[in-house]
């Protein structure tokens, strides 16, 4: 609710405090910030801004608060819920944090990395294996995604069964309040009980409580070998009873462990035919799963058949295949990351990025299948994801032959109700590990109780009584 | 601030809520609630108020909130930091979660466990033993200290390399909030991306935010075998070089990394002469180390040798030795337990419990015996604790001869005020695992910065407007 003499005023500071150079407000130069990855949401902006330092976050958040100029921080661009877009008002301003990309540090003996909130993803995972350590956050946007992206969505990735989310993969934070000031909380510490938790009030809350400018990571041991292998099985109740078996074996080497349904793989061989899929028949599930040696790729070997073994005598799985060798590894892989592939490629499709307790994941997968075929026949579903964190990928795909934009115009709100009320019956989440951003606001208000919303914008105002921190975000 | 007659009233209307046999007023019933665990601090009460239900916790404070009463959340009463101790004014209520005492469900496929604030620890593990599962949590104080309390002050032990501190232990809570609201976020979701992280501002409040009544708390697989082995070098340089050596060698199996000083072991041998020293000779720093297998305990006997082999080829052990059964296990273990008793034999000493960064802790050590050297000559530092935290207790005793009342008059405040320093200077934390309570509360804000007080301040305001949850602890 700018006149365009105070946006005028607060560009001009701005100018000064950046450099002109840094102050974008040509179309063509604001363009790619304004329109979010999946391409839902396009906003516009009385600038984007581009910092090089905290001091300079801070100085920007001191003029939106003395121009009362809402801020929309953005990482990599890559949120899949719109969180980093601006609304279309013109009046907010995005602060991007690409230019604040040094890694400020590694220290191996405490086994964590310092880096500033630009940095990408693969960039850290890289500087972390140069240093002879693994920086274990993995996601498919990791060539783009931003530290800073991650924290403030806590993503989670392909890692989370034995390393955590991003919340647990971080000790420390540096943050711009909304006041303009640096919360220096960069500790590398594995302990440290003197107050309230700050740094994980942060993490996660999509930038509407301050902006992140750096971060200390946690770092682990680098595993001599990775070996993965694939598990036939009949249903996702003997998946739970195979991942309690895994998990006795294997302990903490169980890296991952995803479930695929037959027709997520019956879709990956249609668009994809050059992968192939082991077994000789088709199983109802099939189960990856990934261990992370310290010893070597033999030990893992010998576990990965033991374990199989003891899952085939106790009829929990009908067929196994332990990857040969590295390039098989990759193959197995490729099958389960070439499922949101296939299903673009069969066409427009209805997702869901839901998570129960992992003892309810049968339950929840039949009765909500149940659900959908009464109130669309012949909607297909494809259900994959991290089952050994309760994590499904639960999407809806057009019946065979149907109109997939027709399917999703009359069907999307209906189907998601029917999937959201279900995963609320459980006591799950409806969104994972993609936040809320603008996408799932008003789904999200609709499950939480009052008391914990009431919470929520009483942390809210006691910390950005303004509330230029990202508008409309999290909380409406 | 009140006068007798609201107290009375409040009192009555609480024996209403809870029957008059749960609201202790007699100074016979009431003192074992008034007094800490190390008998610090012993304050007064107008009442012990002994719910049995979250729906009584909420409505006690509704009543505070009615009468202005003041309450104090105990769990256990076995802190370290004064956190449970009410002031002597009189006018605080006691709230004691003692009868809060169900394991309300276990999860095996989930690998949770919900469980009311007043589980003792000790039950907590015997429940998910019985269940064949492993909660990791493991303390000094376990047979009496409760979950509640556990997660009031984050509590860390034994455990963290590999599990975390009790923070990283939950997944869920259920909070009575200032105004009397239940808070139901108990939830057993690995992800959950759906708003600002409210669990994890009231783990480690000590209660000045509400008061926890139940929690999900995660269960790990049961390791086939946990061996250890004992290590002397020559310094605490070559203990975090060794440090790095183990976790590239077992990875996440090294559950326990423990530093034990010359001197340690030294004042153990003499007050404990039965447990034996199991090198020829002493060594200037001697590390206990733990695996927890989930093959076996020969497989972790063979990791253990290859690892000592290693580390001796790289000069970074003198000798080594493995446990040969677990009555070795239990005697290597006993060595370390039995230094604070040890202590305690040779007479009062100052303690400190700090961390640093885990790279920080070979020069903080030398750094701060030649400052506490220098301010008290012959002064005897007591150094051990969880290297691979970070977390050391650095405590001091009294010169060999000297009379360790007049010492500790003497020479406490300074020599703290040494340790703090430095810890500060290395950015670490002066409570690594104690908490806040009311007995750092002044040290703390002593080394935050304006910016950290200002915003814990703004949350504690938010929250808790009236400032009638656990007052006086954690911020003045």
């Amino acid at each position: 609710m700018n006149d365009s003499a105070t946006l005028a005023a607060f560009l001009a500071a701005c100018r000064e405090t950046l450099g002109a150079a840094h102050v974008l407000t040509d179309p063509h130069d604001t363009a790619p910030y304004l329109t979010d990855w999946r391409r839902r949401y396009t906003g516009a902006a009385c600038a984007v801004l581009r910092p090089a330092s905290s001091e300079e976050v801070a100085a920007l958040v001191r003029l939106a608060v003395a121009h009362r100029v809402a801020l929309v921080p953005q990482g990599g661009n890559t949120g899949l819920a719109g969180g980093a877009t601006p609304d279309t008002s013109g009046t907010q301003a995005v602060v991007s944090l690409a230019r604040m990309n040094r890694v400020r540090a590694i220290d191996t003996h405490n086994n964590t990395i310092t880096v500033e909130a630009g940095v990408v993803l693969a960039q850290v995972q890289a500087s972390a294996l140069e240093a002879g350590r693994l920086f274990p956050l993995s996601l498919a946007a990791e060539g783009s995604c931003t530290i800073g992206g991650n924290l403030a969505t806590n993503a989670g990735g392909t890692g989370v069964l034995r390393y955590g989310n991003t919340r647990e993969l971080c000790l420390g934070l540096e943050v711009v309040t909304p006041q303009g000031e640096i919360w220096d909380g960069l500790r590398g510490l594995r302990k440290d009980n003197t107050g309230y938790d700050l740094r994980d009030l942060y993490i996660g809350a999509e930038g509407t409580l301050g902006i992140i400018t750096a971060a200390v990571m946690k770092l682990h041991p680098l595993p001599a070998a990775r070996v993965t292998a694939l598990a036939g099985l009949a249903s996702p109740h003997a998946a739970l009873d195979f991942l309690a078996l895994a998990q006795r074996y294997a302990g903490p080497l169980l890296t991952g462990f995803e479930l695929m349904s037959e027709f997520c793989l019956k879709l990956v061989g249609r668009h994809f035919p050059q992968l192939r899929y082991p077994f000789d028949a088709p199983h109802a599930q099939t189960v990856l799963l990934e261990l992370s040696d310290s010893e070597s790729e033999a030990h893992a070997r010998s576990l990965f058949e033991r374990m199989m073994e003891a899952a085939i005598e106790e009829g929990l799985v009908e067929d196994a295949v332990v990857a040969e060798n590295l390039s098989q590894t990759r193959a197995f892989w490729d099958l389960r990351e070439h499922i949101p592939l296939a299903q673009a490629e069969e066409g427009l499709n209805i997702k869901n990025d839901i998570a129960v307790p992992i003892s309810s994941i049968g339950r929840f997968i039949e009765e909500t299948d149940a659900a959908i075929a009464a109130a669309v026949p012949g909607a297909r579903m494809v259900t994959f994801g991290h089952l050994g964190d309760g994590n499904l990928h639960y999407n809806v795909q057009a019946p065979e032959g149907g109109d997939p934009k027709a399917f999703l115009a009359a069907h999307q709100s209906a189907l998601n109700r029917i999937v959201n009320d279900n995963v609320h019956r459980h006591r799950g989440s409806i969104s994972a590990e993609h936040g809320l951003g603008q996408l799932k606001i008003d789904e999200a208000a609709r499950y939480k109780s009052p008391v914990e919303v009431a919470l929520m914008r009483a942390v809210k105002t006691a910390l950005d009584p303004l509330g230029l921190m990202n508008p409309g975000k999290v909380l409406r």
